[in-house]
């Protein structure tokens, strides 16, 4: 046994490293920490969101001793559905991502297929090699944990989405003290959130959102209608605190987030007096300015309420002049387009719009430059291994790791399905592993991949031009005109003189072309033709048939 | 004559308001102040770029006295060659901007079509009944300037981009003197800019750059390459100041910029000493930390070259370990992805990449609110009419204005194509005009439209279902198994059961459809077998003939 290895493998498709899955094996045992989706790409036609490869984990679906979830927002917990429908290991989360998971699990059917185990921040949990310690850390939801994980080789840290807030909703302030015991002990290695290493300072306090609030809510004459993610259960409490300190009774909108309140009050982790909370429909019948609407939406996603709201195609309510509209979150790469589209609609509408960049409603819940390296510096690790980032932010951390005082070689800047080795002593890059981009469109898995993309970008970009061929089954000849229409290609107006000599080069190849092969030749000619007048490249496709 | 009023249209599709283009019109004259083009949203697929729709202009062809542009960004000038193809008038520009312009029209081989005048900031122009003082403004361009419309019924100040720079790279500060004296003769309306209207305090100096590129090149090992665009001329004598202080030599790649260096030279607008640049063919024989080369693709546009070297594909040169690449720029707005995924393949390949989250390599040519502030003290307008900027903008510089005094009810937010009446004392919204984005694709103006483009996100999204029946002439029944084949709807060997059961559906349609029309039959029944099994809407494409 001596020389075996920690052996680390960050999952999760090509993107940022390690946030959506991440492996740690040791001889015949596997654990994995979260199992989280991706947001697609907006070049990404079609595709609803992306989970990880877990094909190297199905390949050792047998060693797999537990599933640890830090903490209960999507891009850690999005893809268990999936997860659990192939593998079948324990769940261990804290009572709020439990929660979550199971409001998620129920909506599919499958919470009597899991093995669900709570834990709380400060359990320490036996898992054949590994012990696990977790400890409680600071984000935008409560109840996110950290992981001590000793192993035989060395003490592992697992920091997972962080910040050092002080005064954080819950009033639960991050476990210094437990960091700075494991470096009493010695960290072999950190792992830790790069999300925000390009953000100079330190990440405000959720705590300053109440104040932007106050005023808000002092300065709203009708209506407040707040925006955010229906997992941000911090930001339904600051929601209702600002309801109550104003006088205004709160309704929430929307299945998931309807969900999550319920089971969140439950649980305890909301405090919402019972008077405080109204349903949308009485809500509609208070004076605009005694209410506050909660609903989902907040990226500008077209098919949520908020961006129904801003279309004028709500079911149960419209935006009216005079209300105040807050998108209490920040938009996710690639939807800021959807979003600033949103908050013009909803200005065209009458609406007041307060978001993230004219007023301090939503704040980060990553930590900041001075943070991480508070975090290294508490921690104080041999090895470092930036994860939960893209490349330029693993970058940015291992720069500023350096600063204070790790040295170059002991960070290792990896990428999804890259193993890393620790022997103890040393860090080594391993072999890869399979990582693709696994797409979820609906209700299918994988049954799109990146040919099937080309195709789309190809059709999206220049349409198809669907060409119809109708030959003399005794002659050969054309029977009659070809007939050539397209989709997503060019006004008909447009192109009716292209067309028109398409058909005839179309008519002037079948002589010609008797001994090959008369579609590919009908495509390529086409191709060629309409390159030529038009500088488009359509999809071309021909049917050929006798008659 | 007496019940004559100034007219103000901004043109430019539906996007930032009059950035593209304004039209001033009074009884029989109009004058057109730039002629810019829109950067696609993403989502507006296989669009190169928008221009505005002029049709209200070319009804009125002949009442077109000027086309005036104030500065030389793609976003103001962007669309004149389109413009001239179809309007006749003379284009006055300064020599910088007309300068950009003669090189972007000799490209399209339209240079002896146009009738160019160069005027000077501080020149004053007859125009019919229009009075116009051109006044030097700074922005991130050199040669730039705002407008006085003296017009019958008062005093206009059409402010376009612009920032109050004490330190610019030209070293000509704004003209506050100008500003100030239209304010004592009394400033009817003003037309400003709002670009960064939410964004507090004063812009940063183009100066800050400096300090930053002497940074960046005290502590580049190697190649230090420099991303920009092709008309950014300051930022290009900026480098090349950098390039003497530190002992590098400079070379500038790809057509547009190696052209616009050329003419900026001549015209004295950038001051290059004759030994510091050089090819860039001699650029790679010197040594990796005698160099500096500036190219285009600040925005990550796959075929720009820092597109390729990204991704390997550059023809003359390619990323070594040890180059330094700045993005001297800020994404463009729906750019993120692209200019984030290019820097991740630049780390990938061995650079170290600095960009403007880590450092001050670029700064925004546009006023923020304390400048926009100043400006409406400066000028203490009548009206307020906000304009280069989205809705959202629009409003945050209306509130901007309030703050310093101006009432609500004399500013206008309006949106393209929203015809404003000014008659001396009051400010009234008349009619609106035809305004749709004209797309550009290739060579193709508005030869796709939003139908077009609908058909496009169908493709993109779900992609298309062939099918190919041939039925017996005489019997009408089956001739063969009806063929199905997809592009970019899912993989064959996933959808292999599902066009199984969909051949067999369409086979038993035969029969029952005789009277009807086959072809929809066919369509509706695959659309909803389809949508059943795999919850996608694919295109459906039938042909039917007989043999």
């Amino acid at each position: 046994m001596k020389d075996k290895k920690i052996r680390i493998i960050p999952l999760g498709g090509l993107g940022e490293v390690g946030r959506n899955m991440m492996v740690y094996e040791y001889g015949d045992e596997i654990i994995v920490v979260d199992a989280g989706l991706m947001f697609p790409d907006s070049d990404m036609l079609g595709v609803d969101y992306i989970i990880p490869d877990i094909s190297y984990l199905l390949e050792r679906r047998n060693k797999i001793r537990a599933i640890i979830i830090t903490h209960g927002h999507e891009d850690h917990t999005g893809s268990i559905r999936h997860v659990v429908e192939q593998i079948q290991a324990p769940i261990y989360a804290t009572p709020l991502t439990r929660g979550l998971i199971e409001v998620k699990l129920a909506k599919n059917g499958l919470l009597d297929r899991v093995e669900l185990h709570t834990v709380q921040a400060g359990d320490t949990l036996e898992i054949g090699s590994f012990k696990i310690e977790f400890f409680h850390v600071c984000h935008s939801i409560p109840d996110g944990v950290g992981l001590g994980i000793t192993t035989p080789l060395g003490l592992i840290v697992h920091q997972s989405d962080y910040k050092f807030d002080h005064t954080p909703v819950d009033e639960k302030p991050s476990d210094y003290a437990k960091l700075a015991e494991f470096s009493q002990r010695g960290v072999l290695a950190l792992l830790a959130d790069s999300t925000n290493a390009e953000r100079a300072g330190w990440t405000p306090s959720e705590k300053v959102i109440d104040d932007a609030f106050d005023r808000v809510f002092k300065e709203a004459p009708g209506r407040i209608i707040i925006a955010s993610f229906a997992s941000l259960i911090s930001r339904m409490q600051q929601v209702a605190n600002a309801a109550q300190r104003h006088g205004r009774k709160l309704a929430f909108v929307g299945t998931s987030m309807v969900d999550n309140v319920k089971m969140a009050r439950k649980l305890g982790y909301l405090d919402i007096p019972e008077k405080l909370q109204v349903s949308i429909e009485q809500a509609l019948t208070l004076p605009p300015d005694e209410v506050v609407i909660m609903c989902t939406g907040s990226q500008g996603e077209p098919s949520s309420i908020m961006g129904r709201l801003s279309t004028g195609t709500n079911r149960l309510f419209d935006i009216i002049p005079g209300d105040t509209v807050v998108l209490s979150s920040h938009p996710i790469p690639g939807n800021e387009e959807n979003v600033y589209r949103t908050i013009n609609r909803l200005f065209q509408r009458g609406a007041n719009v307060i978001y993230e960049a004219i007023a301090p409603v939503h704040v980060s819940g990553h930590a900041s430059q001075e943070e991480m390296k508070l975090l290294i510096h508490l921690t104080r690790p041999k090895f470092l291994i930036p994860i939960h980032g893209e490349l330029r932010q693993l970058h940015q951390h291992a720069l500023l790791a350096q600063q204070v005082g790790i040295p170059r070689e002991n960070i290792a800047i990896i990428e999804n399905g890259q193993v890393l080795e620790l022997d103890g002593k040393s860090l080594r890059l391993a072999e890869k592993v399979p990582t693709s981009y696994v797409f979820v469109e609906g209700s299918s898995v994988g049954e799109v991949d990146t040919d099937v993309m080309r195709e789309r970008e190809i059709l999206a970009r220049d349409g198809i031009v669907l060409v119809n061929v109708v030959l003399d089954r005794f002659s050969g000849g054309l029977r009659r005109e070809p007939q050539i229409t397209s989709r997503g290609f060019m006004l008909s107006r447009e192109s009716e003189t292209v067309m028109e000599e398409a058909r005839k080069r179309v008519a002037g190849l079948i002589g010609s072309s008797l001994n090959g092969n008369l579609s590919r030749d009908i495509e390529k000619e086409l191709s060629n033709y309409i390159y030529n007048e038009t500088h488009r490249r359509p999809m071309i496709y021909v049917t050929v048939s006798r008659e």
